[in-house]
């Protein structure tokens, strides 16, 4: 089964864009999955293909019209599951992303303007999500984002060793850092560590750099993670 | 002065990509900012154009060498903050992206594989920004999304009227829900106190859905506004 990717956007000549390149694209070449942009436009019914219009109440911006993003979802709802790209949505994780690669695909829909009608959340089973706390122009380059973090989990299209196990958030912590060649670049060396060959000891350094990069970038995760592990964060420090 | 945009990739074809449409595209178009990407490979020294090597102390994947990095940056370099994208680094909010759009520009660095030889954060001014909680095949995407949140609060790119001061994340709360015509759509109408004229009931309700919205769907950003805006979440609330 192919992974089936359909996105109803006013710019469909955006994609594949990027991900018409490097992992994504040579997935995309390979036949392991499929990208399709459809333009919400199509389903306007007006001489003046309208899709959008003034908000109800007042205020600046336009707001998509709820029948003419109905019309564009009941054009291709399958099984499929239903995503809108909004900053009022639920926050995409790397759990949310696990559970969309495994399915059959996902139809992904891109606001632009003030954003969606309300009422489309409540007649379709469309799922708001947002990649993170900022505002963009649409939802265009979040659904690109959305599906190469899908995409790259595929059966088959990371090589077979970086299965992304030890990556960061999978573990609920940031990654460990990283090093390579040279050994000595303006003065700064590889940590002791790295070069000893010591496998228990590398693992225990990285696990102990990814607990403090946790706990001083990102609190909010650090806090998470000792609710997870064990009775306090140091708790669960202390246990690897 | 014109928000000069630097963005050092090893997929220069990548870009502009989506940011050559639609808002930033346009504001491209005229002159409101430029986009130049440059290929990382150009600063490898071998005759392989190696850019990144094995990781020091075992393990899955490669990481971008440090000596190669510094060169790039090193090339492009002036008075522009220089950001790198990757998941360890701290969250892109809308008071970054403020803080940056209104500077001369940035040059941002595209991670690929498994990520950068962490020396380069210590022997350069860059600074790690992360999308979200999530991983994706590169920076490239990362970055775009970046530039485009930046882009749009550029002077004279938005229209008029539409300031995105009224926005998500910029009150520290989720927006209100959008509606516009038709009034009645497969049985569900426009709620009637946008439909009163009345504007100082309809700020209200947007108000008082806001802070609904924020709580029930954002709880880590409902605590964040009450700490900011008085003594707790509810007296926030009753606050208006």
């Amino acid at each position: 089964m192919t992974f089936r990717a359909t996105v109803l956007t006013l710019y469909p000549d955006m994609f594949p864009g990027p991900l018409g390149t490097s992992l994504a694209g040579r997935a995309l070449e390979e036949g392991k999955w499929s990208l399709e942009a459809r333009n919400i436009r199509d389903h306007a019914q007006d001489k003046h293909r309208t899709v959008d219009d003034t908000p109800a109440g007042g205020g600046a911006g336009m707001v998509l019209k709820c029948d003419v993003l109905g019309r564009a979802i009941d054009a291709v709802a399958d099984e499929r599951p239903i995503f809108a790209m909004t900053p009022r949505g639920e926050p995409l994780t790397q759990g949310l992303v696990r559970e969309v690669s495994s399915g059959e695909g996902a139809v992904i829909l891109c606001g632009r303007f003030e954003g969606f009608d309300e009422r489309i959340f409540e007649a379709r089973p469309v799922r708001p999500v947002s990649v993170g706390d900022y505002i963009l122009s649409g939802g265009e380059i979040p659904a690109m984002l959305f599906l190469d973090a899908c995409v790259r989990l595929l059966p088959g299209v990371m090589g077979a060793a970086s299965s992304g196990e030890d990556e960061s958030f999978e573990t609920g912590l940031l990654e460990y850092p990283h090093y390579t060649r040279p050994v000595e670049w303006e003065g700064r060396t590889i940590p002791e560590v790295l070069r000893s060959g010591d496998h228990a000891r590398i693992a225990r350094w990285r696990h102990e750099r990814s607990c403090e990069d946790t706990r001083l970038r990102r609190p909010d995760l650090w806090d998470a993670h000792g609710e997870r592990s064990g009775p306090s964060p140091s708790g669960a420090r202390r246990r690897k």
